[in-house]
């Protein structure tokens, strides 16, 4: 039922006469490490072998010219440049600054490949990155009193003490799999453990938060996340990269449905029908050539020109490039950060919170006026490549008045929940404790993490329909603030 | 490791000879607007050159014979027979009839083209979906002042007044990134706006409701819908309106899941593993060859034929004529309306619903058991294409005892708040109030707009498991009932 | 857009040469079938026609060496041997032992082709399925007393008795489109009804629970299971089965979110990416070459072999030959059942439940500490062709350590449930009620059913994220067991 089309006839011949191309040399490093792990670990070898990687070499990439070109590092060590990009490339590399180098049959290998290894060819792209919110996911999450505080009501087990549930400290922590699958966990050296393995007894590394692929992870080098989040081992590739699937790992869950909004948006169906017609490894990518409606990476990341080649939107990987709000920040959407390491923030009230408790922005921390408007202009761009100015200007006007709204209504439900607080009807920051934790609190908690996120994403990406309404949107968010209203008159009133 | 097959090969060998084909010229108009939109707007120049419209005239089209044939209008004006139909042909088209209609250039542009201009060619299909129910959508929703209650509790922004939570009016209306995304908007001439464009200044006009693409669009030329809605712009494509993820853009949330219980049934499994190897562009579809399991658009509209060419169904753009009964109508499930417009419908209690609360079909103008007969033959003609007669009335016996059964589980709980109502439990209709926006009322409501909803449509599309029970299904509908019992003995009874 | 690789073309010459194959010959018996089906039934004609039943003979096939064979039986009857395995095949092999078998134009016919008929080429596979707890489905859940209380509880009607709500039967059965849609129905005959078709008056058998395609039928040969659960009619694909798709049909609710984790775990990003250059179709399947990224069947169910065609994994069709734990069984996980057959388990307490309300395992009946290491080994084989020991050791302890503190969880909710039991805020067992009907049942069902479910897939899965936190996991439990609690202190304390 396929049909060709004659540019895939002329394609085909074109092939056929091509492949006389001498493909990069590999290493001898390499070739031994294949000599065992090519039946070893067939899975990942015959992957990398599928991906750019294996085909070239460092010195044929920084030949290319333009916007083709990938490796962004002026400069590359001569050793590397005439060979592929094969596992010894990587995993001895830099060997001094990994802890988790170990002596592996006379090759000083560390296992844990970090984005400082990855730099010495993509330098821009890792200086970019360590500006991205998603570099400082662990540390952002962890060394922020109040997230910790939500943290630990959610990875704690609930246990009865005297009749009443206490939230237990697990006896094994359940983070690396619960937050920190995504945020990234702390790398950290333990002993050294021998194992019988079909060439002998060997000695490897025992590393705790292993394995984890989370985009802040906290390497053994001390350089911060991992592009295998998004470049998934051992192909890295680009094409994975681009598609949506990759985002929806961790942008999927009621806190944060961006994934499930994109694919019940006009963009998402497209993207749904057609995507096994485009060209997801074509750089620069061509929109309308490569692809016709945007997946994630087009609109938040990917270098894009038109059919002329003219730059629509640079390439980055600083995701808050294109962004002038933080839609999902804690409690109230607002300005985005201007820092990616957002620890030092402090509310009026003195908390590590982008807003207080009143949807008042922390001062000085926050974009701007004129920042905001050049992230907008910046996300546009890829917009008015398919849109017209006032179908655009239609858009934004209405995401501004969700944002605000949806703030409004997080408001509403914060007031009654300051409220309970202050009659006693759960015990809160106020009172010395956790105030996420109690069923009241859980509530509350879901009015901004999830109904307000929802809304807004919605709106963000013009998902609307049933992520705005019926999908944890409008029709759940006001049914739980009047859930919270319910609740607390329930809760005596103090005497006269 | 991908293989061809030799009907490939020769399809091959065929296309190489065939390209001398000469596609139809472009018209001086169209061709005035991609001297600029080509590199402004390359999307969506390049997505429509990638569709029919650009490959072909009207004059072709027509002389096809037969069930291939796509232009339904038996006259088109010969000005538009020999050109593609580009830019011009359908953006300058009836200028009086648009209030949005200015000059652009020295061309009298209109920016929103509506079923009315597509009618030109596909005159059959838009009348056809002048009777569908979603060509009425806006209305449907706005003018009925029952479901206007349903929608104010939905989007206004639930705010603190002494104490107590009421739904306030948005500073900006949220419906067009709401419900009404959906159901499309009613759009309006707002003025003019004068824009400083690469080209020099530059008048447009400013459409109030704009963007929106939804089913039921009151469009500036009075016309109603948005062909875009299913086909989007400016492909137009049959091949995206007959894949699943079309009809998902509007069909996958809590109140109408028929996405997500398509995807996880048998026809849904079968779709996902095999449709790469599908023809969804042949005309007619021919069951078996081009395609082995329904899509939502082979049950609801396609027009079908077996590998003989005889015809098993026929084309629909109006939805109802392969359906009996509406299944996520208000609160029961009932008979379908006969009518597209359902707001001049009047239950048993004056109201604009077809059922009154005791689920009572309103008189007159749901289907009788006749009219229902005809429909259910109707979408039984496919279904008896690959499956035996007492498999399809295995089926049906059970669609019907379902329908029954989450109709008397509706009753339960409406019975329940009728009678919180009438206890002052909480403010209903009776009393002058909103009867869906109290947390209990919200409650209520889940029972048929969620998980009813949810059980017929998991039955309808014999999609069962999950969607019929753990999913929104029976387990969720018996306990929310439960939960309003509950509820309803917490408020005190009157005293003797 | 797309690009053909050298070997393709290679293929693609390969293919022009060696389509001389002569397919192998139709019977008479479904030649006379065809004669009448193949414009009657196109859809599955066609798709019997595109698989592989249709294009080979059984006799051919055995003559395949080594792991390709697809035929485990020894010895097929001959007449069998020689034509391809059509309509009259299966539906007319075994007659006396069918129920449902009729006279239908003279041939000996019956309805419902049962794993007995497969067996009759697929022996090896159909007594790997006897011993797979699928193959006991139906009774498993319908002849166990305590799994029948939660049935009923969810496919009984909520109607109002005297102003309260009991769960009546309902006026037909809607389990076979419910709860046994999955675990199969119970088939049974009715009567003869005589249908006036295209060729005159004609006979057909009347079958109760028909249409069905659960994993546990009980089939008119009393065979247990339908292959046609995830071989789907009439293709009867193993490219079908070896993709998510299939699993998702059973595996997507909240009791059992499996290819939903999957979906958004590493492993399904890069099959949703990649999956359309992967072969499904090898036998065996070559890790690395045919695929790179697991499937449902890849870990639990195919054959696997390395580049170098070294085995993996064995083929198996029992399920639990690769599991070491049960997590999703009713109330807490537990070390998996040695048998399929699970009506006969009695725990402490004398239920027929693997674990008492405490979580304590019964005894005699679930794997012990060897074997379940047998099963963790026969897993990890397929894990360790991409990852080190290392890596998948410190998966596994994540594992077992979310077992037991899913399980601690649990156990708190348990005790608050059975506190409400004994003071009389529920009727549970002990009051000879049902413990799964009342909504704070509902609540307390929820933790296990749905949350501890969600967070162990998520854990088993590496899917980490979401489901493990926000998307009914932690999040969710830990505020479900708090609201159990917060309803716990409404009930009135016993006076003194």
């Amino acid at each position: 039922m396929k049909r060709f089309r004659n540019v895939d006839v002329l394609l085909l011949l074109l092939l056929l006469a091509a492949d006389a191309r001498a493909d990069a040399p590999m290493s001898p490093d390499t070739e031994a490490c294949l000599g065992c792990h090519d039946s070893i670990h067939p899975g990942i070898v015959q992957d990398w072998k599928a991906g750019r990687h294996a085909r070239t070499s460092p010195g044929e990439a920084m030949k290319v010219q333009g916007k083709a070109l990938l490796v962004s590092s002026q400069e590359v060590p001569k050793s590397l440049q005439g060979v592929t990009v094969g596992c010894a490339e990587c995993h001895t590399l830099r060997p001094e600054a990994h802890a988790d180098t170990f002596d592996h049959n006379g090759h000083e290998v560390h296992v844990v490949v970090s984005p400082d290894d990855c730099a010495v060819c993509h330098s821009v792209e890792r200086e970019q990155y360590g500006r991205n919110l998603m570099s400082h996911a662990y540390g952002n999450l962890m060394d922020n009193r109040v997230y910790k505080l939500l943290e630990a009501s959610i990875n704690g087990v609930p246990k009865l003490e005297k009749g009443r549930v206490v939230t237990a400290r697990p006896e094994m922590d359940p983070n690396p799999e619960s937050c920190l699958y995504c945020h990234g966990t702390r790398l950290s050296l333990g002993g050294t453990v021998t194992r019988d393995t079909d060439l002998g007894e060997m000695d490897f590394p025992e590393i705790r938060g292993w394995p984890n692929q989370g985009v802040g992870r906290v390497n053994l080098d001390g350089s911060l996340g991992a592009c295998t989040a998004c470049h998934p081992r051992h192909r890295f590739s680009l094409e994975t990269a681009r598609k949506p699937y990759t985002c929806k790992e961790c942008h999927a869950g009621p806190d944060v449905p961006a994934y499930k909004v994109y694919e019940a948006s006009k963009h998402g169906n497209i993207f749904s029908s057609q995507h096994k017609d485009w060209n997801f490894g074509a750089v620069p990518w061509t929109l309308g050539k490569d692809f016709t409606a945007p997946t994630c990476a087009a609109c938040h990341m990917s270098l894009l020109v038109n059919t002329d080649g003219k730059e629509i939107a640079e390439r980055t990987h600083e995701i808050k490039d294109r962004l002038a709000y933080r839609l999902f920040g804690l409690i109230y959407a607002h300005p985005h950060h201007r820092d990616a390491d957002t620890t030092l923030i402090r509310n009026r009230d003195g908390l590590p919170l982008p807003t207080d408790f009143q949807g008042r922005p922390a001062e000085g921390v926050l974009l701007n006026e004129k920042e905001r408007d050049q992230r907008r202009q910046a996300m546009q761009a890829s917009c008015l490549a398919c849109h017209t100015r006032s179908w655009v200007d239609g858009h934004w006007i209405r995401l501004e008045a969700t944002i605000r709204e949806t703030n409004d209504a997080t408001r509403t439900a914060t007031d009654l929940m300051q409220e309970i607080w202050k009659r006693g009807g759960a015990a809160g920051l106020a009172a010395g404790a956790n105030p996420f934790d109690e069923f009241i609190e859980k509530t509350w908690s879901e009015t901004w993490l999830f109904y307000a996120n929802s809304i807004r994403l919605s709106s963000a990406m013009a998902g609307g329909g049933d992520y705005g309404v019926f999908a944890y949107g409008r029709f759940q968010m006001s049914g739980n603030i009047q859930q919270i209203a319910d609740e607390s008159r329930r809760i005596p009133r103090p005497g006269p």
